[in-house]
């Protein structure tokens, strides 16, 4: 830093950003297969608790992949650092106090580590959505399935590249179970939210 | 995105975060030769925000370089992806209503055209810290310009590299003939916040 007065105090830090906003930055990470309701759910978790007074920032691949990472593709490499751009981006929101909540299929305990490692797991919580593959390729939403079983799209996770289980996931949902409400509860119990309907 | 239930509701938008905070999300881009006080200005604009109410996000080579840019050299290619990056972090601050601060030397019109353009004219606010280069290399607060003096560094802006003056920049400070305080009323009062010491 070019600190010319050397008397002068720094940047504004965490604390006192977590205690202008009254809450706690963290990082909460959905991971599952395409379809299974992680942008659907976080969508709403993002609602809940925007409606509740909170600061919140939705990382997806709506804003990502056309924004900070449009200049990555697909390849192994890639997806890596995918990842650890989104993680570099989160820290930052969690350094500002922000509740930053990022929904990506993140298929592998390899990809799952890199946010774990750079927000720190103390500011991590990790929500597996386990609908299960035939749910989400029955519901198909954006025809990639139907895309992957005749071979139009390679290495699609759950039909031709594999989705490894989450070991260590705080929460484990079945969007096929659970209703969103059912599920955004047990998110805010487990997050340490009170729930109140 | 995924959006398995497509009558729910989309994520939040900017407005509603912006009211939720009482405040507008905009990127402050402090631009001058190393030395010149951006970074120092940059500091005191944060700290003077935060103790009115204000939530801010500080972005400057201490968490750019060592996160999101820690896998960028200084080759002409990834000076320019250093500031891209950088811009679309600021956008995803904009766009959460925080208000970005960035200080970075970035010397030609083509470099500051960047978070220009990405987070766009209307959120974009240019302080142009026009320091003499001659009160930077005396403070030589880091030893960089005896470095570049003596050949140890290439391609330091003011040495051996040139730094365009900003054409079209909001403010144009010279920290050799304000004080900080001056400084900071006079950003604040351009920034459309009032001033009151």
């Amino acid at each position: 830093m070019e600190n010319i007065f050397p008397d002068l105090p720094g940047a504004v830090d965490r604390g006192a950003k977590e205690r202008l906003l009254d809450q706690r930055g963290m990082l909460v990470w959905f991971t599952g297969l395409s379809g299974s309701g992680k942008s659907t759910l976080a969508t709403a978790l993002e609602r809940e608790l925007h409606s509740r007074g909170y600061l919140t920032i939705l990382l997806d691949g709506d804003n990502i992949r056309s924004g900070i990472n449009s200049n990555l593709g697909f390849s192994p490499e890639d997806r890596l650092e995918n990842v650890r751009r989104i993680a570099e981006v989160a820290k930052l929101f969690v350094k500002c106090g922000v509740i930053a909540i990022a929904a990506f299929i993140s298929p592998t305990e390899e990809i799952r580590q890199i946010p774990k490692r750079i927000v720190g797991p103390e500011n991590y919580r990790e929500i597996y959505v386990s609908t299960p593959l035939e749910v989400c390729e029955e519901r198909d939403v954006k025809g990639l399935y139907k895309k992957a079983r005749s071979g139009q799209i390679a290495e699609f996770t759950g039909i031709s590249a594999p989705f490894e289980e989450p070991g260590a996931a705080d929460i484990r949902l079945d969007t096929s179970r659970s209703s969103i409400d059912e599920s955004i509860d047990l998110i805010l119990t487990t997050l340490g939210f009170t729930v109140s309907r």
